[in-house]
């Protein structure tokens, strides 16, 4: 029934598709606010107003308004402005670099170790993340994420979506770009790496905002790949 | 009695520190010869001759005499250049593409997976190779080298010894140049290492170019770490 091309490499979105951002800051936020004896924070709030800030700080790099700033240094200008709309203000600068540090532990979702471990029998899997190398290291290490090698919008000098970023991961992978399969939760990721001549696979993560939060539409989409979780992506790769 | 900043990761040259480029293409060719049923071939020399060709190749993409031009590129110039010499010129283009990709698949040498696995305990360890992305991430999987990512001269568009791609890798992980070890065979790769900052671990390989073999002198060189094996560096490091 398949037409595709027979895939060769999956590389994957992050932040929402593999890691779960919203629940780890809750905790994170939480444990810190118990440690310090804080007073009381919407913590679900705060980290949606720390996400929030993230693609518009990735825009002004775009747009050459800010020099190149890898995600740690655009996490940390965004955790600084939004600290007092939180009546965090007087939080010291060790405990604000240990915090922005938060990103470098997300814990994955529970199908994440299991799904890339069966992806990586057959094929290559890399990161495809705005995220830097070292958080992306780190995270790995910290998460038990199996990757055969990690591809950063740092290695590139700009951002996802721009369609650079996809095609040079597949160049990198040395395989045709409809070859390799881009995994994510995000339509607009998926859209652009369609747009770069990638397959794609859709990851609907509904908790991503936490329990009954927002999520990107996928109105109008047409995704060649859709699983409920990466072991189901295994299973339908045979893996 | 050390007053060396405390190592947080390795970066490894591959081709001779890690895996056995001589010996692995002299067994493929061995092989390839007993198989197309090819006259006697000095399948040591013609190793010897591939390799030769590696460093003149890098240095004219370094001069601009050629466009930036991956390793497996420039191996299959080099392949096309000596088939004649060993009499060779008959061998078809398939075959000759695939024995190019020999490079992917040289074996390490017998310390080096359990060495890699000691010193990744503790510490990021990361490939910083001229080998292109593809070359490396095909070579971990075959060989079972547990990298926690790979890094590339054909990420920063330049090869080794240059010194930015020391210092993009150190930038990259997160640390302070003198913070990382970078781990070689040859004495020349150590010291732009050191000249870009970071601190240097000589592992001599007398075989690399065969049994009683020549060998980068190491004369006037002074490295802050100096080993037998991957396991011996494992050892000195505490893990």
């Amino acid at each position: 029934m398949h037409t595709r091309a027979p895939i060769q490499a999956l590389v994957f979105d992050i932040f929402g598709t593999v890691v779960d951002w919203h629940g780890s800051i809750v905790r994170e936020g939480q444990a810190l606010a118990q440690r310090l004896g804080l007073p009381a924070v919407d913590w679900p709030a705060f980290a949606e107003a720390w996400r929030a800030g993230y693609r518009p700080a990735m825009a002004r790099v775009a747009r050459g308004e800010l020099p190149w700033t890898h995600i740690d240094g655009l996490h940390r200008l965004i955790l600084d402005e939004i600290l007092p709309r939180f009546g965090l203000q007087a939080l010291p600068d060790d405990e604000r670099e240990a915090l922005n540090r938060a990103w470098h532990r997300l814990a994955p979702w529970p199908d994440s170790v299991e799904g890339l471990t069966r992806l990586k029998r057959r094929h290559t899997i890399a990161t495809l993340s705005n995220g830097n190398v070292a958080l992306l290291v780190n995270m790995a290490r910290h998460a038990g994420l199996p990757w055969d090698c990690v591809f950063s919008a740092e290695m590139m000098g700009r951002y996802k979506p721009d369609l650079e970023v996809y095609r040079r991961a597949a160049q990198w992978l040395g395989h045709a770009p409809d070859q390799v399969l881009m995994v994510a939760a995000h339509p607009s990721d998926l859209r652009a790496a369609q747009a770069a001549g990638l397959q794609a696979a859709y990851i609907p993560r509904p908790a991503e905002h936490g329990a009954g939060g927002w999520m990107e539409s996928a109105a109008g989409c047409h995704f060649e790949w859709q699983a409920d979780s990466l072991t189901d992506l295994a299973r339908q790769l045979g893996a």
